[in-house]
């Protein structure tokens, strides 16, 4: 499966007085890739918690910060999601710096694994996948 | 009534590449000391959206920025809340920094005004203030 | 002058536990598009900050929140800047958001009044705002 | 060594819409810890970073959520960090909730492996780390 990509531009409120990224803020540059992902498919999470009543939420990630991005770079946010059992996603994410050069590859600044659990809206408690979920996953159907 | 006093300390996270605090996150700063002006009379907004089943949002804010905060500056967040009408209340507050003379006054970095309204957390119209709360605020019983 | 328009999504980075997005990060959707009103015109503020050394720091600003905006939710946030004397700008600015009905009118959410300074990047003295700028703003060329 | 802990506590601006603190956000508690570990040793980063010029930013990091932290959320943040190398700290860190209970144990929600490098503040380039932080790190001294 080839990945998903977002854009994403980098604005003051994401930066630090350290001239760079704030190491927190490229989670929501990750997250707006999975969300953008999910509505590629057709799915709102907004009314994924109502019908059928699922949200996601990650679980654990990693994350290995390689170079930083400022104020004003493109970035470009990609998204490779897989199954992880029934009732987890497995992201693997990266995020990288289009170069001025049109035809020079993009640098790599981040890479992640977010993994999310698909849990019921009101308990919290794990549940599965629901089937359109597997289906944009390119998962078997579940038997 | 002398104001409520809350401190608040700058971290990475409050800044931006230009090297001082972004100036969204100033709000953040005002909202834990009305926060807590709440709690230092025994309520958690938490616990008032359940019962009553009430909620502050800010209908009208201004501010105004005098100087910087910067990194690892101690702040002191001051609150002065005053009744408008019987549906809203309208904080006077102010950032200052401490400076590292004892005797010497906090300087003072941004000064604002911001109006909540008291709503049903339910429907978001506007309701009257709870009994309780007039009573924090120094005004007399309604009758 | 016609205003300058950008969109933004709303992500759940934005919102807060109430449902709603969180009174400081409409600042943000605010601060970007006068960004992108600035590179509109052909101007990076991380360009501006080295050559001519010039920073727009926010001195003063007013909003009204009149309508909640929600996670999903897209919207158009309109920037009109005025010179405002030799060394600041104001932004007149509106949040509003997209209806389905592509025949409607987006819904005003916020109203905000910006005051941005002109200041040296190094002394944050203020300073003249460069004359492409006062061209870019329809001021006429200072003598 | 036994490890050093800073309290948080959980403000709106710290929560999004399903209720819970967003993903992101629990990085900034993790920060503020680190932050306050080193000046509990005397060092303010401000300072460290004009003297002798290094800053930390982080390399890699892991975290897992195990149950989320809510609005009102009184957190206590851990912070057992360990040199990693001559030039790397790592940190392990664990979010807790304090209880009502005041002899219950703190509730554990996340736990974190942070690394951070020292680089140099104006080439980005690794440097060793500082003698009194290797101390701090309680790290025999180096040759």
């Amino acid at each position: 499966m080839s990945d998903f990509v977002w854009g994403a531009r980098v604005y003051w409120e994401d930066t630090d007085a350290g001239g760079v990224v704030y190491y927190a803020n490229y989670l929501k540059f990750l997250e707006r890739a999975r969300t953008e992902w999910l509505r590629s498919h057709g799915f709102s999470q907004q009314a994924l918690a109502e019908d059928p009543g699922v949200i996601f939420p990650v679980v654990r990630m990693s994350i290995e910060y390689r170079r930083p991005a400022r104020l004003d770079d493109e970035l470009l946010v990609s998204c490779d999601p897989r199954p992880r059992g029934a009732t987890a996603i497995r992201f693997l994410q990266r995020i990288c710096k289009r170069v001025p050069d049109a035809a020079a590859e993009p640098q790599m600044l981040a890479e992640a694994e977010v993994q999310v659990a698909c849990v019921d809206a009101a308990t919290f408690r794990p549940t599965r996948l629901p089937q359109f979920l597997m289906n944009a996953l390119g998962a078997p159907e579940s038997e």
